[in-house]
């Protein structure tokens, strides 16, 4: 099996009402078994799905269902959030159209898909796959890399539990992304400047169906990171990420930060929805003061949880049944 | 410009003296610019780096840097590491070579890669690049799909910044990580089953360098997903994923797993480090009772942490100086 990338060039700038699936049929000869791959940005303008807000991160937190991670930066804040269409996005996969829209995600990518696929179907007659692609970042890896947002008529996943390689062995846990690497490698002749936002992927007819398919997003309780490092432990603490309370205690920067600002911080999140407790913050250490011990503790304990959320680790000592002192160690 | 993906088939199985790069020359005519992508078990095949141990876990342990999440399985603990060959990988990238042996990793997949070049433009008079490839879990996304461990002569990364677009927009955090895509493209026409470890990406000669290259892999204080939701948690209340001490305070299971079960855990958890509290507990909640009540406060703090941790929400009240309640909210 032989696959070809093939990039779709001519295609004009795309506007809201634009038939793309016309468009397309006319810039490349499509054959049986192609998948079509467009991104999803290009889908988005077709639909008209253009805001007119100045204030990107109200739409981010408008467009999202829960924010996974989010840091300060010199003109913001960027937010890791489950976007409402589906997929966990730096910013809600929200986007510049032009100098006056915000374009957002297609709220159903899968309907998306299906409908351009009806569309390039009846208007080539050939039998075709089309996958809505979005560019990510991935946890752990540098840059950015492109993924299935949307497919209608693709296969996929390749779920290989249950048969045998060629030793025999079981092949207990390979589930291959077909769909995310289909969009990966149309990223390879797609463009982002030469404006070429279609590829199509020809030669692996046999990944297209007409089955249901399973969802690519993987939430809830499975997912084992449904919160960055920092906004779990803020979390545990009450301060819910992408709440006004956890602007209130203030986010981390992208970039690096003294250690006082991050121990002010801890101090914050320890001190949200306790009962007050007397802090005084020196540069690298606090001390604690309070009437009743249990408050004490419960805020010293506390204190020391956020400032691990921060990367500090310390040194702590009782100086009497209402005072302690806690040292970060540098 | 047009890419194609090509499968070289016919390759024997790869053992441990091999000469990988014969093998492939013969088995392909390779050809100016080629990406040959090798999936690194072959690699570490023909490198000889079977392990004879029945130990997989420790042989984990051994082979990676840090732990970032873990889970109890039916048959041992699963740990996605930072592994000693740089990427952050379930397992650390350990594979069965055949019923005697595990595959390690090779340690420095670059430098392999850099030899596999080397030999194949000896053999064949070409100028091409290589690709370790291997196959990765992506956090929020079903399924698994590969990614480059290592490369030699390829531009990993297309960085955009300071372009700009069709439109004069800055492109300002569009940097592309090519040998991802790359290495995912590659499996397309690569098999788990048929015994096509090797293909080859032809058409984008382009991105052949043999300047210097950025590493692929983040980690450090710009990993914002170094530690899973449920170990941040751990971590901050003093229990190191990877540690026998997380061990002996229990791993979360891959399943659904009873309130009382998550309650225990989180009590000892808190408990960790912690001077002795009396603590009873019932299918849903629990008491603390101490004669100190900054010890008590402390400990009732950390539980309640500990419990969102869990993913638990509860309520507590005061019974007194000494005694506190703490009821799951289910």
């Amino acid at each position: 099996m032989t696959i070809t990338l093939l990039p779709v060039t001519g295609l004009p700038e795309i506007a809201a009402g634009d038939d793309l699936a016309t468009l397309i049929a006319q810039a490349i000869h499509l054959q049986d078994g192609d998948i079509v791959v467009i991104t999803s940005k290009v889908v988005s303008k077709a639909l008209g799905l253009g805001v007119l807000t100045h204030d990107r991160q109200a739409l981010v937190l408008e467009q999202s269902t829960a924010v996974v991670a989010e840091r300060a930066t010199a003109t913001g804040v960027t937010r890791i959030v489950a976007s409402s269409s589906g997929p966990v996005m730096t910013g809600a996969g929200i986007d510049a159209s032009n100098s006056e829209e915000l374009l957002v995600l297609p709220p159903d990518p899968d309907a998306a898909a299906d409908d351009l696929r009806t569309a390039l179907q009846a208007a080539t007659g050939v039998h075709l796959a089309v996958v809505l692609s979005d560019t990510s970042g991935r946890p752990w890896r540098a840059g950015l890399s492109d993924f299935a947002l949307g497919s209608s008529g693709l296969q996929r996943l390749d779920d290989l539990r249950g048969l045998a390689d060629t030793h025999g062995r079981d092949l207990a846990v390979t589930v291959r992304n077909l769909a995310d690497e289909i969009a990966s490698a149309a990223d390879l002749v797609k463009g982002k400047i030469e404006r070429v936002p279609v590829a199509v992927v020809r030669g692996s007819a046999s990944l297209l169906t007409d089955e249901p398919q399973p969802s690519l997003v993987r939430t809830g309780p499975t997912d084992w990171f449904a919160l960055g490092r920092h906004e779990a432990v803020r979390a545990a603490l009450g301060v819910t990420p992408g709440s006004p309370d956890a602007e209130a205690v203030g986010l981390p920067a992208v970039g690096e930060e003294p250690v006082a600002e991050r121990l002010q911080r801890a101090v914050r999140a320890a001190a949200h929805g306790q009962p007050p407790v007397a802090v005084q913050v020196d540069e690298q250490s606090l001390e604690l003061a309070a009437d009743d011990p249990v408050a004490l503790g419960r805020v010293w304990a506390r204190i020391e949880v956020a400032l691990a959320g921060e990367r500090l680790t310390c040194s702590a000592q009782q100086l009497g049944p209402q005072r302690v002192r806690i040292t970060v160690r540098t």
